[in-house]
């Protein structure tokens, strides 16, 4: 239930229960604004109206293919006498959480204005815990705290790694989505939904009186937002329930973003991939070309005349392998990173003009491999990284989309490494936000599906933009190979970065000893189970999926990769069947082609034992179901590459016992018996 | 003659003189860098070279077809032995100055460096007098000052108007080019020449020992070049010579910039147009179609909805008169500003998505109005205000561009009015610098020329990209409609801001009462005698020349007018007769497709008589001379429009005594005679 009410002297308040427990205490609404009157006080109520909504609607892809869309909502209308400004705010109340906005219609004494700070509270129901990262302008990069909101300060320091950009701003300023859990049982998660054309918010923590407020992400000069009425801000999100597992099962951030903005959706697909791209985050192998060039200009540029250095990847010869390897597993597409000039020096320098994203190293083929790929039904996968040279990224996007165009690319993965040109600007500041959206609406106009890396934290706007297939804007795979990350990180993540949007966590690592990678390293351990890298197929939902080793590594394992094969990357149905917010996720999704089911689970440092009822089934089929588990003696970091494969019959009646090792997980596919034969050479499924 | 040599600690100086007079005393050159050691002392020279050029290029257009470069060169190798970094420095000595820029070959210790202020100092001979504007990071339309370099402190606050986007910096900064009179008779001048992805260096007044200093304009976050190399510094540039007609027939900031960057220049074309445009600078006529928008977002805008003002200049009806002046009177092109949408909502808001520069105003034909004005043999000029929303213009440049192919258009006049975005940019840093180029490149491609308005001052890049054939960067007519130029104003200029390229200054206002332009003004009044609007055609060198006013101001004064018809657009040869800077210019220029010559004389305040001989005609030849001058009681103020026309036969020994009123001048056409019919219908020419 939501509450709203002005103070006494005028301030829009709310607050927010559910069945009957505190999720948010009464909490104050409103701005601060440059060289202009706050609207913060002196409200009156001009009028309110109620309204209820109740669709479906159908994600161009996703966890489910249909969502229900039932709230109801009330629309404030504030006015401040003593300036004359109007100021709306809508509230929309969900069974599973609330969100609200600010609307500024269009009117006389508000029409630009600047925003010194927006003022929207949080206050907390007591001194909850809380699965936080710290909050930054430049990067979500960090590994997640689990700790009472009263820790914050003390533990901010030691949460924070080194990243090439990166700007933290007070010591218990955090970033959304962030997981919280009350005393009184609640969960409850704060995040946005839909952020356009406006500063990315974080939230700041008063730990004298467990209240977040809104913090947004100043632009080169310190302000936070350059509006013009009439205009909206995204939504503040709440989820609150008592049961975890609907804090993952719930479509409230969708639901709060506009529906598709595109007439023709039929482009836009599901991409299974593997990539050129593991071998250099781990492997030593390069980008680059050369080591002859400290200063590249890409106008002034022969690299006839320099020695290479043999350890590109993006090679015509291994690029062929990868497509060779994908045509003959089944993945749609070879992400290619290192094709282009310019990677001698690219980074750390806030380069201008660092990429064309137009000219093909001279040993990669470009025609020539399209071609070969399209040949054998795979097609190759754009990467621009950008340097976080926007301006130079922009100059060069449509010229960039129609080499895309022109052969057959129909995907980008794109990054943003480093500090963000136009200087002072940051990674979420409204000019970053803004620039993202354009990236991925120019690409939709040429049939392009976008996965940014280094961009902003994702908000819901997949739906009204499906071509937004993934974001990175967390911590994924890669710091596996550069520092590890802890075996619990996969269990927070569905909970807070997976609110706003798919991430390409880029799982599938079958080797976890980076030394066997590339010999020359002394230390590296991805710290996962085997089994576990088959569970996040399942339990990160993502569109886009990639296998991300070396194709020799999954051709030591080829029983185990077999699920990597199968797994779809598109879903009809999914049930939450286990969480804890870094302890645990188990979840049941079924095929949106198919009526196979696919179950993933992983666990942290403790382990997990599931008692699993497989209701969820057809009872009037068969199934056949292959369990990839952990073997017994399983570990993280001490024997990750232990697991089993078992199979046999299941049906909607079957009930498993099933374990994950520390850090571990387990998949399992669950398909219809195909005939009587099969059924007849397959026991009844029995772990052991 | 220019030294050079090291200080005891290593630092870099020079010097320069003229015929033995001091033009810059010892002065000392280096950098300051940001988080690293300042390039300033403790230098050692490592080797020099010597060179020497004389070659004679042909501008694509010009003051002369033939235009030649002849200097002697110094290149000095220095390098720092402390930090292992080089830096040389190359000196070009010609008849009529210096230049020198600094050079960092590719290294191992300097690769990326970012400035944190250049250190190049111009030690004057003493308390020079000067014509000077304040220095400002975003707006060069000031007026000059004359006065001692020490009173610079004094006036600088009086010397400051109000502009919508404006940084002053320094008591003692000034802009360049400076125009500077030394007390031992030297006339020197101060700019740079070839700003290529550099911030525009501005210089401040040490005023205690009359030493200027490089300022260069600083980005978002303070730094002030981020540099990479191999990389060059633009060249800083010094005109000497103790006769002052030699600093306006100087082509040294033309011959320190890079020859033509282009194969086929046989596009670019000057330009003599019309415009609707005065009758909006000062008419009360409007760029937009509409009162009833306070906010317009561009893609929510339906006109269709509201009501017209009926003030809109740039309807289909009007403009069709104006191409029919255009076509009937010989000039080539007509521009035509607030044709397109957003006009209601463009200034002052720091607005990001503020034009498409694609759609036109419902009441504003495209497609027909360039059918009817190429039916005509005319073209129109596109208008490209930018509201300094520079993403926003680059986003949508390629398309603009595109429809100006389609329609037939081949120049645009493109406008920068407000504070930059990014913010916390400003015009004149290397962000903008590189901005600037780039549309005039991009341009190129597709055979458009530029000219660009509140964009850096030019630094003789006309030279190297010819379709820039115009830029403002000064304070134009405009300012004669907002608050009146001085009567000096135009002395100054050719001294000053034409030093670095052609300017759009919009000359030939026959109606100096602004009130009788609009009935609804109380004031306004252009300070300039109706026959000097006609000489600044000549003394003010530009490949673009527009006749600013309106056609009904033109149909009073049709014997005048013949003058603007008459006078050439590009020239074979410019000679300089008489010059002081802020009290008269006389300069003497043949038509480059013909053997008229023309003459025009600009006077400040005091007014100015001349003894003209015209021997620089051909003596071989009998010309008719119609002579366009100030009436005997004729006064900028008092009595603007009084002027007499005189005609008659000339040749090369003829002498002309000249006069022209306070703030007035005189404009000659002097064109071969036809034949025989007419020599006899002339008298020789005697003037009263």
């Amino acid at each position: 239930m939501l509450d709203f009410a002005l103070t006494a002297d005028g301030r829009p308040t709310y607050s927010l229960t559910c069945d009957g427990k505190d999720a948010i205490l009464p909490s104050t609404l409103g701005f601060e604004l440059v060289k202009a009157e706050p609207l913060l006080a002196g409200f009156r109520i001009d009028g309110v109206e109620n309204a209820e909504e109740d669709e479906t609607w159908q994600p161009v892809w996703g966890e489910n293919s249909e969502i229900r869309n039932h709230y109801n909502e009330l629309l404030v209308h504030l006015s401040q006498p003593a300036t004359e400004r109007k100021m709306d705010i809508r509230f929309r109340v969900y069974d599973d959480g609330a969100g609200f906005r600010y609307e500024f219609p269009i009117q006389d004494k508000l029409v630009y204005f600047v925003v010194k700070e927006e003022r929207s509270q949080f206050a907390m129901p007591g001194d909850c815990l809380a699965w936080w990262i710290a909050g930054d302008y430049d990067t979500q990069e960090y590994e997640y705290t689990e700790s009472r909101l009263s820790e914050i300060r003390h533990l901010i320091a030691g949460a924070v790694d080194s990243n090439l950009s990166q700007t933290v701003f007070s010591p218990t300023g955090v970033q959304t989505s962030i997981q919280l859990k009350a005393d009184n049982g609640l969960y409850i998660n704060l995040h946005e939904a839909a952020l356009v054309d406006y500063s990315c918010m974080h939230l700041n923590l008063d730990d004298q009186n467990m209240v977040f407020e809104s913090w947004l992400t100043p632009d080169a000069q310190g302000n936070k937002g350059h509006l013009q009425c009439p205009v909206k801000s995204p939504w503040r999100a709440i989820i609150v329930s008592d049961d975890a597992r609907d804090m993952l099962a719930s479509n409230l951030i969708l639901n709060l973003n506009d529906p598709c903005a595109y007439d023709d959706v039929s482009w836009i697909k599901p991409v299974k991939y593997v990539g050129v791209w593991w071998e250099m985050i781990g492997g030593g192998k390069q980008w680059s070309y050369t080591f002859d060039l400290p200063s590249v200009k890409l106008d002034q540029l022969d690299y006839s005349k320099t020695k290479p250095h043999g350890q590109h990847s993006a090679n015509t010869e291994n690029v062929k392998r990868y497509i060779d390897f994908a045509a003959e597993h089944g993945f749609d597409q070879v992400l290619v990173e290192g094709w282009n000039i310019g990677w001698e020096d690219w980074s750390g320098n806030e380069k201008d003009y660092v990429f064309d994203f137009l000219t093909p190293y001279p040993d990669f083929d470009l025609p020539g491999l399209n071609a070969y790929a399209h040949s054998k039904g795979v097609r190759l996968m754009m990467h621009h990284e950008t340097s976080a040279s926007v301006r130079n990224y922009e100059r060069h996007m449509e010229q960039a989309y129609q080499l895309m165009d022109k052969y057959g690319y129909n995907s980008v993965k794109s990054g943003y490494v480093g500090n963000i040109i136009p200087r002072g600007e940051h990674h979420y500041g409204q000019y970053m936000v803004n620039h993202y959206l354009y990236a991925v609406t120019e690409a939709a106009k040429h049939h392009i599906m976008v996965n940014g890396h280094e961009a902003v934290r994702p908000t819901g706007l997949c739906r009204t933009y499906p071509n937004l297939i993934g974001n990175e804007s967390a911590r994924g795979t890669e710091y596996e190979s550069f520092v590890g990350n802890t075996p619990g990180h996969t269990t927070v993540l569905p909970f807070t970065r997976l609110q706003g949007g798919p991430m390409d966590y880029t799982p599938g690592i079958f080797e976890m000893d980076m030394t066997k990678v590339n010999p020359n390293r002394t230390s590296g351990h991805v710290n996962s189970t085997l089994a576990r890298q088959l569970a996040l197929y399942v339990t990160m939902y993502s569109p886009l999926q990639m296998a991300a080793d070396i194709p020799d590594h999954y051709e030591q394992f080829m029983d185990a990769f077999q699920f990597i094969k199968d797994v779809p990357v598109d879903w009809q149905e999914s049930r939450y069947l286990e969480a804890e917010p870094g302890r645990y996720i188990t979840v049941a999704r079924k095929d949106k082609n198919g009526e196979g089911w696919y179950v993933g689970c992983t666990a942290a440092e403790q382990g997990h034992e599931s008692a699993l009822a497989l209701d969820f089934l057809d009872p009037n089929r068969q199934y056949v179901a292959t369990v990839y588990s952990d073997a017994a003696d399983a570990h993280y970091y001490d024997n990750p590459q232990a697991y089993k494969i078992q199979k046999g019959l299941v049906d909607n009646k079957t009930k498993l016992a099933l374990k994950a090792a520390p850090g571990g997980g387990y998949a399992i596919s669950i398909v219809p018996v195909a005939d009587q034969a099969e059924a007849k050479a397959l026991k009844k499924l029995k772990l052991k």
